[in-house]
């Protein structure tokens, strides 16, 4: 079934009923035929209603099986105990599509959650499309058709917005009429008990009349659907998230450092990053954003010119470019002479380009169009601090004049003409000529680094997949599959070895040991020094029970090695089964490093690569992708961690080998996919030896997807 | 000389003189005069132009001592080279304060520079206290007067804006006209001839009708001064700035870890939080903070009460109130029962309290009543999605009513009535109720945070300076005296111990060898294992040059170590004058922490504590503060870093001796304090031992403050 097909009665029907209009203006029944009536709507409008004859002069029919004409969109707003019999009849009447407005549903208990079962079931019944119940229903300003009860209607414009809270849409629209910004739909949904945030978004990336797609999100129906949808969105247009809901962060107490530092919050940025979603952090940001990205073409670089008539505005715009990661562009000699040549003396013709509080809109014109002309400048500031010489409206006239009439490579233009009492003519001039406006300068530097972060995104993707690596697929099922069958919660660092050579990776040579005599013999037949670790299926974190001993170099260091681990262990985890020790070759000197990843319960399996060792938790220093890894995407996590400087060579140590690194983050991300019975794997440290060595996994641990965990 | 008693003249002067009034509504010399008669300044106004009779209906005078009336304050607006005969003009005439408008001097060049020392002779010859050059001069709202050309007054209100860049001024005062919040005074800086940012502070905070000082800074003209009287002010009421301008960061080549991590930004850091100045990162977070801080009480504690008609505003609030360091109120039993008893069903009575769309203003009154009679709630955030079920006017007035109106001990209410089109009359209500409000929610939490670091501040202030340490002073200053004499830039590693030893720090035992068969008689003399370090004033990375070896544990070890020292650094710097090596007992182990500190061209000895070892540039994990350090600050610097939990056990490892670096910082305070000829003085590592058993500063550097260097 193409269930979107439905999705357009929600933004372009054809005619509406509203069951439960209601002539009583107090009532919300009574807000969407009005809003229906006031905002132009040009299709029929057939209000429902036992009791009426007439609502707002529309005739009223008692049943929706009365209105004499197919019906493209009902929305259904009476008591939610007769919302499940509304919906039906309209499943009966043909009708493609239902906005549910009323509440009472699984926002409000057991009962309402069984009412809205029902209404699932209801609407897949007659293939039927819902939104809501429990949401404000629908807007698009091209059409135009505003289904809401909500008291205005925002500009027409290029911005779509998808909400999970009909309270921020209300908000938003009385921010749209009071700021002028444009939006072509929006959407509140309510309890998605059956059209949900992802179908909306692929329904905004084939809306023609929108070029940015903004959302308010709470949290995803199906994130790897979710990842799917919003990357083929990205592709199309930019797609603006605000991700709200901390989440429970890394779970409290786990059996690994991934799971402790990889939660629900880290998932959501890695899947944003993958997908190419730009995250705002406040609904200010959001819509900053959305207009430069809707209005303005995206820069090349980071190279940033910055005109403006006083120094401090200058100052507070370089200052949030330059925390933002953008850069002062240098200038060409030519447009240097050219600036000197044309603005007042005493001008500082240098970048930021001050043209001082006397120069008037020509002067911005011929230094904007020369900024623009240069071929190291990729984005351009422009800023009028008040001042009573000339009117902002020539300004603003002037930049969209230059920033429009270009010939050469498109460049974005900001405007921050400042202030609040005295700028509406001019906002509304800018916004005609779609250049953004940001009140004060600091705005404009979140704005063109997220516009770069795009641009960026959309040269990097898409990515070929990488080759699957050769891997003994066999052997690590087998070893999963007789972990599971004992019923072990835990992969031992002697399983979780053996399953990592399956995959390639390389681990100190090793052999297991149940006495300190056994162990010794080992330890004879590897070669000293070497390393003593407790083996036991009940125990994670070995070093923190004394279960591990190093550089043990002869065997009578082994021998009390042996007997110092049993000692330890049975005085801290007394009930534990041990049984035995593993005897590992230590491992050459080199930088520890932890790689691992968790089956994240919406986007899958979720990788991490940071520094290792005991204090991970502390230092905090990791990064996140969701598998499948591609390789630009295993080097970009590596790249944003500082152990990636010291693998390089920090303070003129001897690079280590990094490839080996992304190496063994790829072949974790084919692993994980591989083995779904696996739930959480971890390589804590990998030895990270000089490059062109390569790395050892010298301590793993693997936890096995329980049903009964 | 008392020169701070004048200043009052330029913010209430019985009469005013202007020095280049004009009839041409085009210069700016005619809107200085517009301004005083349209915002009504009471006082006597006098234009002085040879060439008019009248300016606007007063009468002009042909020089300022043709003016038969005392005049307090003189505007001088004339072209630059005229200026300093003007205000010559003005002492003559025995005018006590001056605002230079014009431009032309030091921001021009050498002339112009040249031109503004003869300025301040002047006005220092005449005792005449003058505010400028190139500034656009002071407003009192209270007074009232505007002696600035910017068309607008603000609104009459009780935030002081200092700012040294007088374009952000103009915005500010549009901005304050479009929002509708008061100003007490503005007043811009420009260069800075004479009146400076430090006395405006110290005027401002000695102002009955401001509460709160705002400011814009670029600089300051004396960080000691400015240290001392902003601490001064902040005891008063509230100091928040917004300073610009990133300068240098850290140095780039730098001798120590300490001047590459303490650059000016972060001094600017250390001395805000030492003097309890609130730093806003942006002009809006500037202006959120003011008026909550001018309008309402501090909250005692980051428990807030979030009381909202709709869930998404909520969790926007939630969000950003966590990430800020605050918490959400509990709530006694007895408030969510009686809330429980008067919000309608479904109401979510936890905290976020969600009274659900369709409840008004009365509802509103019960809740926020009650949530600020529980003594678990230290503040309040009372938000309105837009509706049209009541007028937001109403809320605004039941918010303004319950905030006011109540027993008990006082908490702050901030208010979120949403949007930007409908909510203009609601604000109007809430500003005479003196309530702030954020047209986002995300917005009060930055805003709960600085009042919260008020609080903070000012329970923690002042406090009481520490004792002296006991030091043997003769002998420091003999070392210092004599590495001056030889002209020495660098202490090393043996000064830099004897230094510290005189402050009663502790040293790993060590003595010097020339010859690797010294070497092992000293290593004999101490007892192994034993490190050798390189000795040279030349070379101050010495791990760099493999200039190190560590943990030698025999006579032959150590001949060896010695051979592989010198043809190391005979390598990596051959021309490095080498004095030998010193041999150094191997500390126990222990955390490695760094302690230094640098001399701060504006604030003095900036200190650092933090992560220690090689990679601290790459880690980062530091505090500064500037000295002297009291305890509670050396506690906070600590506290404000990763190495502290590791200090504490990390992972169940043992405490270390956390009070000893206390210590360790807080006698390097008094050192730099002490020793003026030291520009930089690091211990890194300062090895820190178990519990009780103090630390060892294993490696130290100095550097030599040289007039030459």
């Amino acid at each position: 079934m193409n269930k979107g097909q439905h999705l357009c009665n929600f933004f372009n029907p054809r005619s509406i009923a509203i069951i439960g209009a209601s002539r009583d203006t107090h009532k919300l029944g009574h807000g969407i035929v009005r809003n229906l009536h006031d905002y132009h709507y040009r299709g029929d409008i057939y209000p429902v209603n036992p009791r009426a004859r007439e609502v707002l002069g529309y005739r009223c029919y008692a049943e929706i099986a009365a209105v004499p004409q197919p019906v493209d969109l009902a929305i259904v707003v009476v008591p939610a105990r007769h919302v499940v019999s509304a919906v039906a009849q309209c499943g009966e009447a043909g009708v493609p599509a239902a906005v549910v407005v009323s509440g009472g549903f699984g926002e409000t208990g057991p009962e309402g959650q069984a009412r809205e079962r029902e209404l699932q079931e209801i609407a897949a019944r007659y293939d039927l499309r819902l939104l809501g119940p429990n949401c404000i229903g629908t807007i698009d300003t091209h059409t135009p058709v505003n289904t809401t009860f909500v008291v205005g209607m925002p500009p027409t414009g290029d911005i779509a917005f998808v909400s999970q809270s009909g309270a921020v849409v209300a908000a938003v629209i009385d921010w749209a009429l009071g700021s002028g910004v444009g939006f072509s739909r929006m959407v509140s949904l309510g309890n998605s008990a059956d059209v949900n945030e992802t179908e909306l978004l692929a329904e905004m990336a084939a809306d023609p009349q929108t070029r940015v797609i903004t959302g308010y999100l709470e949290g995803v129906a199906d994130g790897r659907a979710f990842l799917q949808v919003a990357t083929e969105a990205a592709r199309e247009k930019p797609v603006v998230m605000l991700k709200v809901g901390r989440g429970e962060g890394g779970a409290r107490a786990v059996a690994s450092h991934t799971g402790a530092l990889a939660g629900s919050a880290e998932a959501y940025d890695a899947a944003f990053r993958k997908a190419g979603v730009l995250r705002a952090s406040s609904l200010e940001e959001l819509f900053d954003w959305a207009r430069a990205l809707a209005w303005q073409p995206l820069p090349r670089g980071n190279r940033v010119a910055v005109l403006t008539n006083a120094g401090g505005p200058g100052i507070l715009a370089v200052d949030a470019l330059e925390g933002a990661g953008l850069t002062l562009a240098p200038l060409t000699d030519a447009t240097l002479d050219y600036l000197a040549s044309r603005c007042p003396p005493h001008a500082s013709v240098r970048n930021p380009v001050d043209i001082l509080a006397g120069s008037g809109p020509a002067t911005y014109a011929r230094a904007l169009d020369a900024l623009l002309a240069d071929e190291t400048v990729d984005a351009a500031v422009v800023i009028q601090a008040p001042q009573d010489w000339f009117y902002p409206t020539s300004l603003a006239e002037v930049i969209g004049e230059v920033a429009a009439g270009r010939a050469g490579p498109a460049k974005p233009v900001l405007a921050c003409i400042m202030g609040l009492a005295s700028t509406a003519d001019a906002l509304a001039i800018l916004h005609r000529r779609r250049i953004p406006n940001y009140a004060f300068p600091g705005r404009v530097a979140s704005t063109l680094a997220a516009m770069l972060a795009r641009r960026r995104w959309l040269e990097a993707s898409p990515e070929p997949p990488i080759e699957p690596f050769p891997a003994d697929r066999e052997t690590a099922q087998a070893i999963v599959q007789a972990a599971v069958q004992t019923r072990a919660a835990i992969l031992g660092g002697s399983e979780t070895s053996r399953l990592l050579e399956a995959y390639g990776l390389s681990t100190p040579a090793h052999d297991r040991a149940t006495t300190a005599a056994e162990a010794v013999a080992v330890a004879e037949e590897l070669g000293y020094p070497v390393a003593l670790k407790v083996t036991s299926t009940e125990i994670t974190h070995k070093s923190d029970v004394g279960g591990v001993e190093i550089g043990l170099s002869n065997a009578s260091a082994v021998r009390a090695g042996y007997e110092r681990i049993m000692a330890a262990v049975r005085r801290h985890r007394p009930a534990a089964e041990v049984d035995g020790v593993m005897v590992q070759q230590m491992a050459a000197t080199g930088l520890e490093v932890i790689v691992g990843w968790k089956r994240d319960s919406q986007f899958g399996p979720l990788l991490l690569v940071g520094s290792g060792g005991t204090e991970v938790e502390l230092t905090r220093d990791i990064a996140v992708g969701i598998a499948p890894l591609t390789r630009g995407e295993a080097e970009q996590m590596l790249d944003s961690t500082l152990v990636s400087r010291r693998l390089a060579g920090w303070r003129g140590a001897p690079p280590a080998d990094r490839s080996a690194v992304i190496d063994t983050l790829l072949r974790l991300s084919q692993l994980a996919l591989d083995l779904p019975q696996v739930a959480e794997l971890e390589i804590n440290p990998l030895r990270v030896l000089a490059a062109g060595q390569g790395a050892l996994a010298v301590d793993g641990r693997g936890i096995i997807q329980s049903r009964d965990l």
